[in-house]
């Protein structure tokens, strides 16, 4: 095996183990268990429990990146908008896995300060995806207005939060995965495509 | 001390500890040995440890209700919305610890059945409150149009769930308290009172 293919699995393993026991469950020997390696071999790839930590959240966000990435390549801006925050809801152990991690990590970034850099730079990276996504909308015309008269900055601040608030509804199975889609569709729509009634048509 | 006030302060040292590790890693024992009393007392006013979560749930729940109660109670239904949703992020201990914890209690859910039916029937019930103050927005003229012709129910369930998004950047320091509100009063503002440019006039 390759060397960046065994990281990988490292953090793959680290990943679920995350989202089934908590960031603050996470013990070094029970990932090593979970990969079929030692210990020490874990030690050597990330250095300490902390180091394994931040690589798994840049590993959260590189497979988001990647599940994201390729329904937003075609159509509008606004198409392409609405592709890339739906892929974050989806029927799909991975991005379920994923998303879940996710969460375990934002929030275990209240007490431990050693993820929260890299916590703030994937949200403010995601954002700033979006944001060129909504702007490209307004570029090309399917975007005729923000609600609110928000810059798309803000507009995608507010998207991204709001794909992680429907996404804990959704994972804890408060909502299915049909009704947390439609839900956030409605409230992308809202924000970016429908203008209020009476207002300017497209 | 009146058995209704000491369960009260089980329930604080319970939600407290949830905020501090996680509900994963609550231990009825450290619960008992944080509110200085035998672990034979928490068992006997809430059965088990699922009992125990359960009932710290609804604790979380009953202090949301709390101090958003308060701020809701003034003003135009625009202005209750606002008030209601923003009493969610203040720089205060309480309303901190209580939203770390519900964030907590909402994660676990995904794996713990038993939480699940409680957190869906407190998130029902919250949007369901601030739908009623939008639909009192709408009758009173100071919402004049909800954006992308959403109904006060669907707007109340998206501007709960940004709560939630909002929040968890605020409490991990993505977001300093001062952004958190700015942000979360310009997306309630843009979905619910500020028509698009050239739209209706107020």
């Amino acid at each position: 095996m390759k060397p960046g293919e065994r990281r990988r699995l490292l953090l793959l393993a680290t990943v679920g183990e995350i989202a089934r026991v908590g960031t603050r469950g996470v013990r070094v020997e029970s990932v090593a268990a979970e990969a079929g390696v030692s210990p020490a071999l874990i030690y050597h790839h990330f250095g300490d429990r902390s180091g394994l930590l931040v690589a798994a959240l840049e590993h959260v966000g590189d497979m988001a990146h990647g599940y994201t990435a390729r329904p937003r390549r075609r159509g509008t801006g606004l198409d392409r908008v609405r592709a890339a925050l739906l892929a974050e809801i989806q029927d799909n152990a991975l991005v379920r896995t994923n998303s879940a991690a996710w969460g375990e990590l934002r929030d275990a970034a209240i007490f431990d300060g050693t993820l929260r850099p890299t916590i703030s730079r994937l949200t403010e990276e995601w954002s700033a995806a979006i944001a060129d996504l909504v702007q490209e909308g307004c570029n090309d015309g399917s975007i005729s207005a923000i609600a609110g008269g928000l810059t798309p900055q803000s507009a995608a601040h507010a998207l991204t939060a709001l794909v992680e608030g429907i996404s804990g509804r959704w994972l804890n199975g408060s909502l299915s995965t049909r009704e947390a889609r439609a839900r956030l569709r409605a409230s992308i729509d809202a924000t970016l495509a429908s203008p209020f009634p009476g207002g300017p048509a497209h």
